[in-house]
């Protein structure tokens, strides 16, 4: 039997808060939910989805190496690491793989200290404002990326 | 019979030029071909996809603000006004329709000047880097938006 | 029969949604209720006030210059403009008349990017933070200069 | 017998020396012919004009303080102070009453440093640019807010 | 009979207008309330705490210059002087006292110019953000470092 | 019996080397002594003052969030990490109690870098400068908080 | 009969009012006076030199756009626009052939906001400070780009 | 019996604890010792020295205008007003004697706040770094600059 | 037997991945061959170099705190780390042995945001640019530093 | 038999090596080639061309002040001199001749450092981009300028 | 017979034009007749003054050095370098002697690049705006610093 | 006889003065010293290293340009040119041989403006803080470059 293509979501600090931490700003689903609805969405294309989260940098970036092997595209919610990781935008370089930044909320509209992501230059594309449904949007940006057979 | 809903695709200066402008940054489709492929999803769905493009500022909010009461939604790629047009965001927060702000390329990626974009505030949620895929996404999330019966 | 003087009072863009746009901000006004006061005081005081507005850099422009012979002076709210339409200053610089920038709310107490007026160094006065009675007042000091014989 | 109005008319740092100082800019009205204009103004109008003046900081903010139960709004020209002094500002929030920021020159079109008004966030409006003339459309803007019922 | 060891309490500008003065941020509590709570609390001690207030900048100077050599250490807010009063760290700096700086609310919290404290490189310790509580907490602080026998 | 209200003490990088680690600007004082002297005021109070530390910066995140629910306050010193952790800022904004920032020395004496804490804004009071003392002072401030009612 | 080569000489904004417009600046020369200076130079060389001017940055664009395919290479005078138009930036870009940026006088001795082109990094050379002459000098330099056959 | 000339010597905040603070900047002299210094020098000279010192910025200015008719030069050390002090500066400004500022230490060797005088653009000549010797050299300027008839 | 004086050789995140990131950039030598060139280093000197990498801040500071006592110098390349870890900063500052700072390529020669080193100011020495020769040279360095019996 | 006109052609550090360096940015011709080509426009033209080159900053200024007489323009490329000699710029500014900048490439589109000339606000006018025929064009400047009877 | 002691006099670039160069700035003496009045002075107090000037940053630090055994302080006026130089700075840390720094005019009042001095924070002091007469004063301030046996 | 390969060894302004200046900072070792331990390197190893120094930023690029057809590799101590000499950078670019930096301090821990060099982009490698021993660590980096074959 073929092995399905494997896509990570990988989530970053606070976010297994979610549904808890400010909901007027992040909704009231909870991680689960969202990891659950990416799976679904991955079981519908025939592609395994992978979900993880960790509140440490070095955990992310761990995270991202081990799988860089199998998986075929990530798509990544840093959390706050997006303004100051570039430990995180160097092992996304380092990666052969297109990666995906996918923001819950619309950073732009908040702080002055989320309107830098130190991430973007190194992506593939960006996705943001749409809350969960926007992993949704960017597990589909892989996918056609994928189909259309072009390499990061 | 009723009504087709109306989404705006809005496209700003020189992406009339698409296809033959910098190709290596911005692909061969023509500006045609793009806005055919968001007229087919329209039609896909049942929603009036109207699209326009016009290298003028003022041109482009007069084609904001007189289709803004008919209109449910809109996408907009502002080109270089993304980065300056001041004039452009206040007709955005005028309007009371959401508004998603897409690019072609990831332009966190390219020159220092296109990293600022000053509708960003102002919009409901953005997408970049993913070709004319990201019209389409673009179109998803506007729908999803609307369905979810979530005003602006 | 003598001629009147004409004073010009020009708007910019996103001003013709004067009314509807953000009442919190603007007041419930409208851009023709605005004109008609204007031109009521004009009746008053025996001068013409000449109203116009545009949502296009380009068109204000040309609305300075092609009245710039027979106009005394102007009144202008160059909404979003006025913060980088270098433009429209030197336009205002090349006029030999006297011109007063008006705001309808008090930009310095909004979003950062209002807190500098580009053409402020190149008008005669300014007006700020009193809704359309501002005009008037901008009217009434633009005839206290002519009437004391004061060039630009 | 009813008790008027009364408006503050409050001068700052080395607005005594008008009519001496830097004519250019300045004029050759002095600080009283100035103060006596905005009296004969609130005579007309049925207004007490209460003016004073002082090069002191914490002066200026005595003055505000001690008025603040009595006066129904101020018109301030806080001289230099008006580019630092934060504590001025929040003597401005503190008050209860509208408070008008009148300039003589347009310090805009002077140096650098007048560019930046700290009180200007937190007045009701400004006028700049028209010489003793803006102190009495100053007085003119309080009375209409006060007319109009306007509080603060 | 042994003389008691002297405290200060100093307080800047607007602080007498405390608990009418946005009560939102500052609370109801008016400057008599705190200034008999620091008198209370050194009652209970055996500690003199001398209190006093100005709006000027000069007169603040003048106070701790004056009580330099009576007084063991000092507790000051300094109002808005906090972020731009040079000459006041100057003083602060000629004291041979430990000064404590103590805010009401939390400046960090605030308005951006309020982030910078121009005294505080200079000042032994600082508290901010406990209401006049900070004040008891700042003499507790203080009467430590006595005991201590730590100069500063 | 009933439960002792939970308080929660958190060092964050390099302060397990108290007492050897420069000890001119953070004394002789060791870890242990300062969290025993902390323990110590907890049982006088009839609170439990759980303390931990640890260099890494999502174990600090891992550490607030676990005991969100049994805490009623929170004391961090986030060390180095204060000044760029918005990852931890994240994490004290989506707590539902109030923390406590505390240094022992005082940040804005010494280098640039330490002039700005990133958790500054979304702290309810900071306490800087007084040794471990300053602990002390923070545990009796959230202390008054929790008696006063105040949620955060 | 061979078709002559197109050069194409565009004007911005205000270069219109040339000899009316600060004439100790620019000149008493006319826009009509330069153009016709710029087409005898043409004439003389056996160059079609195509003028235009216009005040509105959407219609530079265009025109440098409908011209695109029939010139060889451009002289442009952005006017202001030189100093913020990324959309005419971009369009300099998008064209095939060398263009040339010229002004009038030397911006570089003028007001701080002249001093940054957005346009020179995209064009082929620059020439200011020379009066009418500097078009004259565009033209014969493009006319030696081409003759030498260099491509843009 | 001829008057004598008037130069004025005036000292800004903290002055008066010359000798007492921080000695190794400032030295043992106390004020007392440099004033009688200075009108030493003017009884040698034939010329009044009138000195004055407060630690009020509303003061130095009361004392520069009352005694600007008589006055024919002043050496001002504004203390740490020379660093924000712009209602100071307007005041040299509208005084028709030349003004030499003075510094007993060399601010651009000690913090970075020091490094900016506000006065600086508008005074005669500086002088900064020799101690009480500076007003000595000063005066001498003062007295070279009016034998020569200069005017300011 | 005498024990052989310790050397650590500690890497920061992203590392693990040399031979296969970028090698345009780091070289085609994975991190083993260059663990064991240096560890080779070592042996012919009589000097036991301890060699270790993580992703983790933190694990990066334990490891340097467990370190502490027994190694005699530590290089150090701590990769993106390098860039913004102001806690890893204050962990060298602690350590009382000498720290050299390694990196392979230049990088000055890189991204902006490389240009700048938060751990630079507390090193004993830097290299970079020298592939991974670069360690044998910053090993060599330790061992000179030691030999002349200087301590940090 | 008269004299003919002066003009100098300056060329500052590493002009030398024109021809070797960096041919992709600087072309083949070497300094030689350039200043033979200079000589011999001036040779058709009736004016002496003298041609200098140095690598010191000193020279380059002994050089332009040695013939400041004898000489009516002068055209520099001062090389990276161009970017902060403030000595230059004092010597251009005290010759009393036309001076034109001139430059092989076009700086504004290489490093950020080579977009800042501080010789620009100086010169008469500016000449960029054109290779060695940049020279050329700037001699004809020169002697359109002298003709034309228009001293600097 | 006892040596005279020796104070050096160094001028920088563009001095030798004194006198010549922009005269409403810098007066119409020469540098010769600077010199010798310098030298008179030193002729009146026992001291050989040596003066010396060049064009070149080298050359400065070469005389500066060659004199720095034999001369007991120096008078440097280094024209546009004391806006950049900061090797001349290096040398004045080096030597053992005071050294003065002067200027002609009051560079605070122009240009914004004549506003920092790098050599200021290494001088023993600094005068400037006084013509000539602040040579004379630099020496009499040397003169007074030797007399008092204050090395620097 | 085969020629020896050529290494060259150039310090910069102040450098002669080693071992007299700012001991503290750059030890008790002569220029001399250093080129000798420089020399006796080479001798061991079979190069020629040739030495020189100056304190002109023009004499070091003359000596750099003159070497760079026979000299295989450069050892550079610019001084304080290393912070702005961009003529010396371009001279670096210039050459086609690898240049090493080498500070005998670590400049990152000195001011500010140390923090800067503006050759670190175009060098091969960097050496900083092992005083003269950095100069050697320099030369076996040369060697190992060009022992490898890897040409700059």
């Amino acid at each position: 039997m073929e092995k399905k293509p494997v896509f990570l979501v990988v989530n970053g600090p606070n976010l297994n808060l979610l549904g808890e931490r400010e909901p007027s700003v992040y909704g009231h689903e909870t991680l689960e939910d969202l990891e659950e609805k990416c799976r679904n969405w991955g079981d519908s294309k025939g592609i395994e989805v992978r979900c993880s989260q960790s509140n440490s940098e070095g955990v992310l970036i761990d995270i991202l190496q081990e799988n860089r092997k199998e998986a075929r595209g990530a798509v990544i919610n840093a959390g706050a690491y997006t303004h100051y990781s570039y430990a995180l935008r160097d092992c996304i370089t380092a990666l052969a793989i297109p990666v995906i930044e996918v923001h819950i909320s619309n950073p732009e509209a908040r702080e002055e200290f989320r309107h830098k992501s130190v991430i973007a230059p190194v992506v593939r594309g960006r996705i943001a404002g749409f809350g969960s449904h926007g992993y949704i949007l960017a597990l589909e940006a892989l996918r056609n990326i994928i189909l259309q057979g072009l390499s990061k």
